[in-house]
């Protein structure tokens, strides 16, 4: 029987409760924002008592289905002050869904802030202690020291420096199955989890049961179909597999949406620099890997691993955001220094779009030159991982330096950066950032996929028309892949496959014995993105705050001369569903 | 006749209007609040080209009437993202009055934003010139350049290094009748100005004619009346002549109400060392003077010009806020210190609120050691008024520190600091600090003169009985008051005597041969806040920014034990009038 574990860490206590009926049907997104909304204040401070750090695995996380493999955390963010879930790959996911985790709900603070603390789980159940040894430590070393502590195989969720300093910059990551890194990535879920002293969650699911199945065979069945739909698409089984993600700067940069010196611009002079294609032929070339999965079962390996001129481990995992925000947009041309720095942010657990973003802004407000790659690691190095003041002030992201340095040209939605397609060039994808629960995020609503890449059909990237139905389509299916454990990257098949979506319903049904139907999937997302919704409207936030910066509205961008001009009223019909 | 002056940064224009019938009856902070909430978009970013900067003598000032020589600055606020009207004695706003310009509106945003610009206005008009000499200087030095350029007697608006740099914590400053330096001090209004390229507004009222009274005789008679009532009283009349405003000290101690250690106790261990008592003792030992009017027809005069060890001026206007902030708040004990980062506040246009409750904030965050007053002035001279990344941080005040550093006790409401009395023990001031359209503002209804002072009846400041309809009641008649053109501290005698207040009423009714009532007054308090309200509503606020911070409500504070426990709904209920 699956159980939810709760941790108290006013008393330092742990236990189990059964999973209460309301909630047994959900999983991942669904599960964590349903357990925020119902038990976190939405007017409460982020990092005080009453807020709730909710780590929940996927319907699907801990079966054998690809690419299926994701972990939610969910929190009343600091950033945004608003809901907010993300998702990971990783081991620690499936890893928790065998031992019967629906849910780890983490509750107030420490009577002594001073103490810093481990939880370990395992069949046996759980365990909280105090933690010395990774304390001040990076990613890597804190990983190291549990695979030596608990076992090589052991499923790491952990707090970097930064989260520990209680960053709004600063992420939550998991251990990949090389002991590198992936990360729960935006809205500052690491200084939730700083703020509640809990260094790493430690799962070893030695001896866990497999996963019950309600209908084995249909499974098997569903299971084949949904495999061989991922790897029959394009997008998913050659672009990501082959360049990663990295694969849309030249495609951006071609649509004009690529954002460029600090959202001046819609293409960067310098792409190739930094490109899929020169970063897949620099991979080969230093004998790493052009293709790697960030968690068991993923099929669609848009990771890699990255050498250094000398061959060795740099980085993995290097996404298009991050290659963007550091390249065209902050005016780095050498992808080794962009390659470092990611590895840097592993290191430190921070989120490499809010950090990224961050140094265009600081660029903009002339903290340090553009396009200056030694600033931008030194900073990381010597100030953000030291937590120097003014490591303090980047570690504050995007907003907090904006208005530090009155620049007026931010690109954030509820405090949150935007990520690497211009709302101008892209409308779409402006709805998305606008209305999103989230805070700017492209991942909420990826209307990429059809504005540019035409999948799921074609919506002119430059018009108006069709914007708001296909984002609220997107969102809401996003909403509801979100709590399967699926990775988001499986919606470009789905979209253009009704064997595929049929196969996911195939997998979910198999696997609880319930008859879901499409409706019912559409349902739950609707569901999830309306008890977000409210969560906001309750903790402050009114339509006002589903707008794009004004700068968006007053500046064209080249080449294209595009602007925003989406009315409120427009926007605001979004949630009219 | 008088008129309205716009100034379009974008053409670099000048042009006047005539002033609006609707406008005609309005002053001060009634005509700042009325044309930013008319012609202001509430949604537009604040250093943006849609923001305004308005600035209005109130209806009194330019009069020889006592304390009536206020003038008001209006705009978005960088800081709180509401309305925001500020403001200051001096001299400018009195010549500005007797020069018949009723407010100064300046608009959009130069084109080239790489040059500086001066504004002049005399009895043959306004002109707009670049300024280079003065860029980058500190406030004393520009008021001199100004005083050798065009006349002694020049009255000056003043943008500060640190409004230049458009830092929160910036504010707008005025030439008091020394040359020294009084400021229009909250919200971070230097920002806008400094988003507006405005280095200062030199006014020559040489050869301006008097101000036009309606009714001479009758406006004697009253200012005489007027003048006895100030005096008799003995707040206006003794307290704030001798110690200036930083009597409270030990008055607020005393009540358990001097927020001590970041808010985190009520009582100040070293209070003697800072208090009023013991700085008039020091301003005379060394030859200052513990009374100085801060502009002509001060009869309060609780400004007063502190001399160092050695008898040189150190600092004037030296305000108890400032001490206490610096003091009990942050743990100084010299308070040759305190002044010495009052004077450097000054120079660089900092508000002193808003830049010492953010050095409480940041000694809580770890950024420097608590009650380490060398560090606070190395701090404002060699990173503040550099510019360098760490004073950027400190610039951006109390919420940016905060959330850089994690802090969950940051003491601000709107985005803005809360000054030196604890809600918790003097409750009617914390019903004004989450209710009032400015951000935390304790001039905004001073209910310390009820709950402390004993002025206008007595409501005890530790029980909520009475608290939200005394903050209503002094909030209504301070939004009046400050369109007159009045120093808020004419409301002690105001509370206290019905013939004063009949005496303001006089002189209103005496200067412009009208027949304002004691309802009128009222009426047109109740407009101004109602307006505000509405702007900060359209602006994307709702009931939830009338809230204090939750530590307020989580964390008792001694010595009385005392906690916020004020429901939503009855803090809500400030607004049913």
């Amino acid at each position: 029987m699956d159980k939810i574990w709760r941790v108290n860490m006013a008393e330092l206590s742990v236990k189990s409760e059964p999973v209460p009926a309301a909630w047994a049907g959900l999983g991942g997104r669904g599960l964590t924002s349903t357990i925020v909304a119902a038990e976190v204040p939405p007017t409460c401070h982020p990092l005080g008592p009453k807020n709730k750090l909710v780590f929940a695995p996927g319907l699907l996380t801990g079966t054998v289905a690809a690419n299926s493999g994701r972990l939610s955390a969910g929190a009343k963010s600091p950033l945004t002050g608003g809901i907010k879930e993300s998702n990971v790959g990783g081991t620690a996911g499936q890893m928790l869904a065998k031992l019967g985790v629906k849910a780890i709900i983490i509750e107030r603070l420490p009577k002594d802030e001073s103490k810093w603390y481990g939880i370990s789980l395992n069949k046996d159940g759980m365990r909280i202690e105090e933690e010395t040894e990774t304390v001040g430590k990076g990613n890597f070393e804190t990983v190291q020291v549990l695979n030596g502590r608990v076992t090589k195989r052991v499923g790491v969720i952990v707090l970097g420096p930064a989260g520990e300093m209680k960053m709004l910059t600063s992420n939550i990551s998991v251990k990949d199955p090389e002991s590198h890194i992936r990360s729960l990535g935006r809205g500052g879920l690491g200084a939730v989890m700083g703020s509640k002293k809990v260094k790493f969650i430690a799962v070893d699911a030695s001896g866990a049961t497999g996963m019950p199945l309600a209908d084995p065979e249909k499974f098997k069945a569903a299971s084949k179909t949904w495999a061989d739909a991922l790897m029959a698409h394009p997008v998913s089984g050659q672009g990501l597999k082959t360049y990663g993600t990295n694969i849309l700067v030249n495609i951006l940069n071609e649509a004009g949406g690529l954002p460029t010196h600090n959202f001046s611009a819609g293409q960067y002079v310098d792409h190739d620099k930094i490109s899929g294609e020169f970063m897949y032929d620099t991979i080969v070339k230093r004998g790493g890997k052009p293709s790697h999965s960030c968690h068991p079962g993923c099929l669609i390996q848009c990771s890699q691993v990255y050498n250094d001129k000398e061959g060795n481990y740099l980085t993995s995992g290097m996404e298009y955001e991050t290659v963007w925000a550091l390249g065209a947009n902050g005016g780095l041309t050498d992808l080794d220094q962009i390659a470092e720095a990611d590895n840097i942010m592993d290191d430190l657990g921070m989120d490499s779009i809010e950090t990224t973003v961050m140094f265009c802004v600081a660029m903009e407000g002339g903290l340090l030159p553009w396009g200056d790659g030694v600033e931008v690691l030194r900073i990381l190095k010597d100030e953000i991982a030291k937590g120097t003041p003014m490591g303090r002030l980047f570690g504050g992201g995007s907003e907090v330096v904006g208005r530090a340095c009155g620049v007026r040209r931010v690109p954030i939605v509820k405090h949150q950066s935007i990520p690497a397609y211009d709302p101008r060039s892209v409308k779409g994808i402006g709805i998305t950032y606008a209305t999103t629960t989230m805070g700017a995020d492209h991942t909420s609503g990826y209307t990429i996929a059809t504005n540019i890449l035409g999948c799921g059909g074609h919506v002119d990237p430059l018009k108006k028309d069709g914007q708001i139905d296909l984002s609220r389509n997107l969102q809401i299916a996003t909403a509801s892949v979100d709590s399967t454990g699926m990775c988001v990257f499986v919606a470009f098949a789905v979209l253009d496959s009704a064997d595929c979506f049929q196969a996911l319903l195939d997998l979910i049904n198999a696997r609880y014995g319930i008859n879901l139907t499409g409706d019912d999937v559409v349902g739950l997302g609707k569901y999830v993105l309306k008890t977000e919704h409210q969560f906001n409207l309750d903790a402050g936030m009114t339509n006002k705050d589903d707008r794009l910066p004004e700068f968006f509205e007053l500046e064209r961008v080249p080449p294209h001369n595009a602007i925003w001009d989406f009315t409120p009223e427009e926007i605001d019909s979004f949630w009219n569903f």
